[in-house]
């Protein structure tokens, strides 16, 4: 059985999410099973370096499977292009180890978060962006992000039901840029917790809109409360741009 | 009664163009014309600078209308965008003088057509370029562009139906950039006949696949004949970029 890498991209409007929920369902890894297990006429399964939530798109999930083939990786990824709809396409593919995992091996990930700042909506980018007409404070946002650099307790800013796991994260980096209407923020980090990326967003819109203060990041991070984290940002403007390995 | 002066970005998917084909079509012209009239309690028409084919988006078609209403241009324009679906948007509206004519005082236009010149398909921009997975030779589609520059019968660049009309256009500037895995080319003229954006794409798509020489545009401009230029590029590539008044 050889072990194949590849890079995907998906936009995420149609799908209930990458997670496989249920036979019938409408994910991106059940459509992924069912077309390599119909090219391989055997099950296969595939592992991607994590989930993303319904409606979130990617510019570059990494998955891997093991299937028993003949063809090279370039030929797999035009075959398995071929089958797939077109708002999901196999960018790159390689054959890797076989005992490279594409979520045990991640190292750090990168997700990008679009907010559309403008009172006048984009027919061209309405399905990437989250539209806010109030004019976000970028320098406010800014120095809020800092408080979540490094290593914390991520516990206010995840939807994830109580459970024993550790919700201690570390983020490398958060850019927040002003890209014409646009306000553009870069996450980057070893993982992030269900929900995470957006509840970050939607509490740093608020310190955005003047609704809160920057300093008050460290109070939320150390109380570890959902309640009292910002609202969950829409899913349409997220989505995944790298995997680091 | 006042006159008004809108610019419209569409994603033209969806719908069989600009111009209005009957009571219950499904162009662009038609829904503009039902949403005003509605708005107005009486009939309102607007004219744009030009039609776009079924398929062809906008990123700035001008368009205008006469209306009575007592409506500031920014109150009016958030209001026609709270009845229009996602994919039009008006984005700039203003009052002009009573003569103004949005096709008639148009002095020239910009249209870009994005060839999407990969093996890999783009699922983010799928809607809005042609893809060609065989490398094309942009030196030599530049020196065949260079044919058209200036004032030209286009007769052989145009689908429409024998007439009196003149078939001289002036093409002010055409260019070709290879701007990552897309080659974009802008072509900027006083007007274009009907389908010879996309008419001079194709020929000059054939050049760039080395089936054509550069040199043969001056004879095929010459002959006056829609069988001897190269094929329709497809509408989804095509953009209607700005009209300078």
């Amino acid at each position: 059985m050889r072990n194949f890498k590849i890079t995907i991209q998906y936009e995420g409007t149609r799908y209930q999410g990458w997670q496989k929920q249920g036979s019938t369902d409408n994910t991106l890894q059940g459509k992924f099973e069912a077309l390599l297990t119909r090219m391989a006429k055997a099950p296969v399964e595939i592992a991607a370096s994590g989930r993303t939530d319904a409606g979130v798109h990617a510019w570059g999930q990494v998955a891997n499977f093991h299937m028993d083939t003949e063809m090279m990786p370039k030929e797999l990824m035009e075959k398995i292009n071929s089958y797939l709809p077109e708002d999901v396409a196999v960018i790159s593919c390689e054959e890797v180890p076989e005992r490279f995992h594409s979520r045990l091996n991640a190292k750090k990930k990168t997700y990008r978060y679009r907010i559309l700042n403008s009172p006048v909506p984009s027919v061209f980018d309405r399905r990437y962006v989250w539209q806010l007409p109030d004019r976000l404070d970028v320098e406010a946002m800014k120095k809020a992000s800092c408080f979540f650099l490094g290593t914390h307790d991520f516990k206010s800013f995840t939807s994830a039901k109580k459970s024993k796991k550790s919700t201690v994260r570390s983020i490398q980096s958060i850019e927040i840029e002003r890209v014409g209407n646009e306000v553009v923020l870069t996450f980057t980090g070893d993982g992030f917790l269900f929900h995470m990326v957006r509840i970050l967003t939607g509490t740093l819109v608020e310190v955005g809109l003047g609704k809160r203060n920057a300093e008050e990041m460290e109070q939320l991070l150390l109380a570890c409360d959902r309640q009292l984290a910002g609202p969950l940002a829409p899913a349409c403007g997220l989505a995944l741009m790298r995997v680091y390995y």
